[in-house]
């Protein structure tokens, strides 16, 4: 790769394509990442909840393998960046489950069966045992479940130590060119070979620039669906679902206010509390269709009433920050991850040059290590064939052939 | 006046005192603002309903002349300004005020004759005639008045403009100081003289510095009583009320979401929709002595829910803001307007050179052109005698005697 201007340009900097490109970085590659504004999206918004247990949803049971690899990388991606998990905003604290009322504790007990089904670690607990572990807990609770293994980072802090680790690394291996390219991606450079699938060589920039590299990885969010130069013939189904999130202060007197993620069922309505470690609770979030980017009046209404039948204390906290922003999902609400297979009338195999890493949903904070892993296996050829079943080319009518690697 | 830097200092550069300054240089005054971060409190956040029927309260009916004064005068203020009245955010818009359930209802109609028995227009309407005014007001309301004279003015455009009026007195009369001082004042310039009351002479700047001027009119709000220089003995018992407030913006397809202010009571709280002119409402607002200068989750919760109960359709809105600030409350909700009795062992009379004008609570944005007025009369030694009773010394323990003019 010596003839390219850098090894590996990531289109999007987000909590996953930064991922990805600190673990090339890693690895001794050379990397530019190309983002008018990194970290400002879904990034931006995320609770961060590490969460395979108490995330996991019916007919989402394929992504859970995917999660839970993705959980148990977290503390070594965490250290690799070398300031210490707090620094990161990295914290092992415990999920609690809650349930408001009967209809939801007959949710979250069948939704138990499931999760044991699978072999997870879900304990039941007495409202009494619950507020003895989160004493700000409603009384009025109707079940109550503890999961020791579902964890939280601050998606911000993470984001801002990866975006560090990256210029440590530019700096330790000397690197010649801008690595962070404050601009949009306009589309793919392709080499056109005879007889041969189009390798793709760079990307083509806002400015019309052109930034060479022996890899691409589009790992922008929705936007990806609009890159120039992707094949023809590949859906990349990503839709907009609109989140409102709320960030709250809790006052001195009331701290902590709690030490656990809550995570609740109120008439069937999911709504989660999560406890920084600075004093703030993030408060979330709502899942909306409806084509509106701007905070919804309702939206807002509905978490501050629902976190309020969990933890009635809510309604003393300050209300510091109102967020929205787009997860970008696909039609299996798993990503869209590896490499595309060349189309017809090409030879054989999956377009040289080119991986996808988007379309991460709810998911995106905890699938950052496994999908930053899976993009490295995939430059060094050595992909895991687990994670086949996420190819960017599933939804696409020009279905890849059998065989190909992933 | 010759021999001083200016005619009139005024410290405080929210909507009251912006008003006083435009006023006093009207008449032909130079005058000096000193204010570090000109309206950016109370006038900040306020909605601006010019609203001296439906803000009537019970045992405060000593505040309704003044209210009534300063409504009649907004006119004129706002014409004085030469930009046209949309331009400075003022719209003679009607004010419909609705009850949510029987108990609101009774309090309403308790209002009503109150609201007769001083001769103000409240006309009953059905909740049928209420909605063909308002289409999206619920149809589950309990009671609805129309009240014409009720209006509205957007605080934030109003003080803009008042700034560039005062910027453009500044350039026409040639005035050579510095006109918007952007400094807290620390405390009042004294001149003791023999045989006669101190005379206030300027003010001390935060930096040390100093301005001469021949009246000071202290419009600082709350900060007017920690002001240094004021009489030991004058009280200005101000304390802080809280209030959170939202802008929403109406998405097309709902506007124009209302044409009215509603004003409501829902299960006995007040709550309030002001629709601007650019599409977007103000929902307001509640009233906290809970000493906590950030937005309530808790009130944000309150605003949206009652809100929704007198005009579903909020839910549909986008929260573009959320705001708290406090109101200068006094023990009689009026406010502190005057000038400053002569203190114990000086010469009968004011105080020379000192003007107060703080403590407007709910009213700043209604009070402003009746406050400007009577600053200007006091100015001029002309003031009306009615407005006696709002001298900021009517709280403190030396009474000031029989007969001082006001």
């Amino acid at each position: 790769m010596a003839d390219r201007g850098v090894d590996v340009v990531v289109i999007g900097a987000g909590i996953v394509g930064l991922g990805i490109a600190w673990t090339a970085a890693q690895s001794g590659r050379t990397v530019a990442v190309v983002d008018p504004e990194p970290a400002t999206g879904a990034t931006y918004a995320a609770a961060g909840m590490l969460a395979p247990v108490s995330e996991l949803h019916y007919q989402e049971e394929d992504l859970l393998e995917l999660t839970l690899a993705s959980a148990a990388l977290y503390p070594a991606f965490v250290e690799s960046l070398g300031v210490g998990a707090a620094k990161a905003g990295y914290q092992t604290t415990r999920t609690i489950t809650v349930g408001a009322d009967a209809a939801d504790r007959r949710s979250l007990a069948d939704l138990r069966e499931v999760q044991r089904g699978h072999g997870l670690a879900v304990q039941p607990l007495t409202i009494r045992e619950a507020r003895a572990l989160e004493p700000l807990l409603s009384p009025q609770l109707s079940s109550a479940f503890n999961i020791d293994q579902d964890h939280q980072v601050d998606p911000r802090r993470l984001a801002a130590e990866l975006r560090s680790a990256i210029d440590r690394a530019a700096a330790r291996q000397e690197w010649t060119h801008e690595h962070s390219i404050r601009q949009n991606a306009a589309g793919l450079l392709h080499e056109h070979q005879a007889d041969a699938a189009s390798r793709v060589t760079g990307v083509i920039l806002a400015d019309g620039s052109t930034v060479a590299a022996g890899e691409v990885i589009v790992a922008n969010g929705l936007a990806a669906s609009q890159l120039g130069g992707l094949p023809d013939w590949l859906a990349l189904p990503l839709r907009p679902v609109y989140g409102d999130i709320l960030r709250l202060r809790v006052p001195e007197h009331l701290r902590p206010l709690l030490t656990a993620t809550i995570r609740g069922l109120v008439r069937g309505i999911p709504v989660y509390l999560v406890p920084r470690d600075d004093g703030t609770v993030v408060l979330g979030a709502t899942q909306r269709e409806d084509g509106s980017a701007a905070v919804s009046a309702g939206g807002v209404y509905q978490l501050l009433r629902d976190a309020q039948v969990l933890v009635p204390a809510v309604a003393e906290l300050e209300l510091i920050e109102v967020t929205a922003r787009a997860r970008p999902g696909t039609p299996d609400n798993a990503p869209l991850l590896g490499r595309v297979v060349s189309g017809p009338g090409q030879a054989a195999g999956d377009i040289p040059g080119l991986i996808i890493a988007t379309g991460f949903f709810r998911h995106g904070v905890l699938l950052t290590p496994i999908a930053a892993q899976h993009c490295l296996h995939l430059l060094d050829g050595t992909a895991d064939e687990r994670w086949a079943r996420f190819r960017p080319d599933r939804f696409s009518p020009f279905a890849h052939p059998e065989g190909v690697r992933p």
